[in-house]
């Protein structure tokens, strides 16, 4: 038995895993970055383990922004390339006087003219590592900073990360679309309005920034939808994400990993699926729980077999 | 004599201009469409006009967002193609006890595969129709909703927008890249970063969504500057629309006017050099009020008359 979290900026999510990595107790908070520089990390990740009932000796791997400088405690990028025993290895021991915790680095490509960073999809990716087992498999994330991996042989190469979702939020809360998209307009897998913006900007991809502005004026002149209007911006913006991924130039036979949940992840499939991509898509939650119990194993060996013989 | 009236989303600027359209007095307001909204039109209008001790029966002319749907009156769009005298002629009547007041329509581009829309600019068009002479005339009006405009024989063919200002507000401002960019960090047109980025985003518009990112990667694994971040960030904003654009396509010798004031003026007018393009250019404020106290003379032949003969 082990916990395992994931922290981000805006949220924390903590689960308790059986020896099997199977969740038996989960919790979601608000508690994300900010919320914790406030309170302590230690306190709010105490608190969330209490209220779970979490034994006092219990021990913890976490991912996420919890890692980043101003976080909980610094744990540097890994460089690529890297192995995913390479990532396991340069996750940093948080002190702590009863219980053991590691916190998981980021990934870094140092390159000057192609400069990224990841922190919690490289947990994902050592949750995935059973679908990585390919020659060259090309892995995507959606998400606020979605990001298209390389990995090879086991061995991340290199990735690329787009400002997708990012785009998406300040878009459509904090710009002229706001009018135009107004306010909860989920966009659906099988909107026509979406496929065809996505194509769109898949072949004019250098329109990006016209094409925005005409959401605005197709309102104006020709009353779109609100809906439509999500849809289409939605499209516009994955659309040009995949027009700089190429998703099927650089995967061999356009096999691509999807790791993704949700709406975002039917989104991201259909996308993947006009793109004539051949797509394997698996759930962003349980890789997520995957690479953190792939951790503790990594790091608790003995820790964990022992807690598996006290709860048995 | 006659009051001009530029009024935005954000601003009102009222200018009183004399006999030979130059100004005589002038205020800013930060009055914009909101304010405007909450105190009424009028009200706010006439108190500017008070300030300045504009006579009672002075007649005015109006440009920009005060004329959209939400506006004091709406004054409906002009289809292209239009004439200048065209644009003139759709001006709306505001009803007043004592003054005569016009109000500018904007220009719509009715076409479903590519719908847009302007306020304000017309009136700039119409300011610098001396310059639009030629046979054929790309014309360059940046801001937050950049415009580019295709003028044949004084007659506005089509145009096309981008997000461009907008973008780069918002994303200062409201997304990950505000840590990166700090506060007040004015670009300058002679920085080699906003010159590398323009150009890479002109080469590879398609790779902006991920560029974008790249800042954020930049300043966390090479400390890259605010001042730097800023000028890529415009850099790559103003490229993508170039990409777009395409003037050296577009029109004949690569000739365009540009229609701007102070730095952002300057940032374009280096980025038309740099896309070895010919450029004009004529100053915004100056052509708002050349188009302004060009609708009145269309408009108030008369009364701007008496007026000139009134204040000798």
């Amino acid at each position: 038995v082990v916990a395992a979290a994931d922290w981000g900026t805006s949220h924390l999510r903590v689960w308790l895993l059986n020896g099997e990595g199977e969740p038996i107790a989960e919790r979601r908070s608000n508690e994300g970055l900010s919320a914790a520089v406030t309170d302590g990390f230690p306190a709010v990740f105490e608190r969330v383990l209490r209220s779970m009932d979490a034994p006092h000796d219990l021990p913890a791997v976490i991912c996420g922004m919890a890692g980043a400088k101003q976080g909980w405690i610094e744990a540097p990028y890994v460089a690529t390339p890297t192995t995913i025993a390479g990532i396991f290895d340069s996750a940093v021991a948080i002190p702590s006087t009863h219980r053991a915790i590691r916190l998981m680095p980021g990934i870094a490509q140092k390159k000057r003219d192609a400069p990224e960073v990841m922190r919690g999809e490289e947990t994902q990716l050592a949750g995935a590592v059973a679908e990585l087992a390919a020659e060259s498999q090309l892995v995507c994330l959606p998400g606020t900073h979605s990001k298209w991996v390389q990995v090879e042989k086991g061995v991340v190469r290199g990735f690329a990360s787009f400002l997708t979702g990012e785009l998406y939020a300040v878009l459509s809360t904090s710009s002229i679309l706001r009018h135009t998209i107004g306010r909860n307009n989920a966009v659906s897998h099988d909107s026509p309005t979406f496929a065809s913006h996505f194509r769109d900007a898949l072949v004019n991809p250098q329109d990006l920034t016209g094409r925005l502005f005409r959401l605005r004026a197709a309102e104006l002149l020709y009353g779109m939808a609100p809906g439509d209007a999500a849809a289409a911006l939605s499209g516009l913006l994955i659309g040009a994400e995949f027009a700089s991924a190429r998703p099927w130039e650089r995967s061999p036979g356009a096999k691509v990993l999807l790791i993704a949940s949700g709406r975002l992840g039917r989104l991201y499939a259909e996308a993947l699926r006009i793109a004539n991509c051949d797509v394997t898509a698996v759930d962003a939650d349980q890789t997520v729980r995957a690479g953190l119990f792939a951790a503790a194993r990594h790091h608790f060996r003995l820790r964990a077999a022992k807690a598996i013989r006290d709860s048995a």
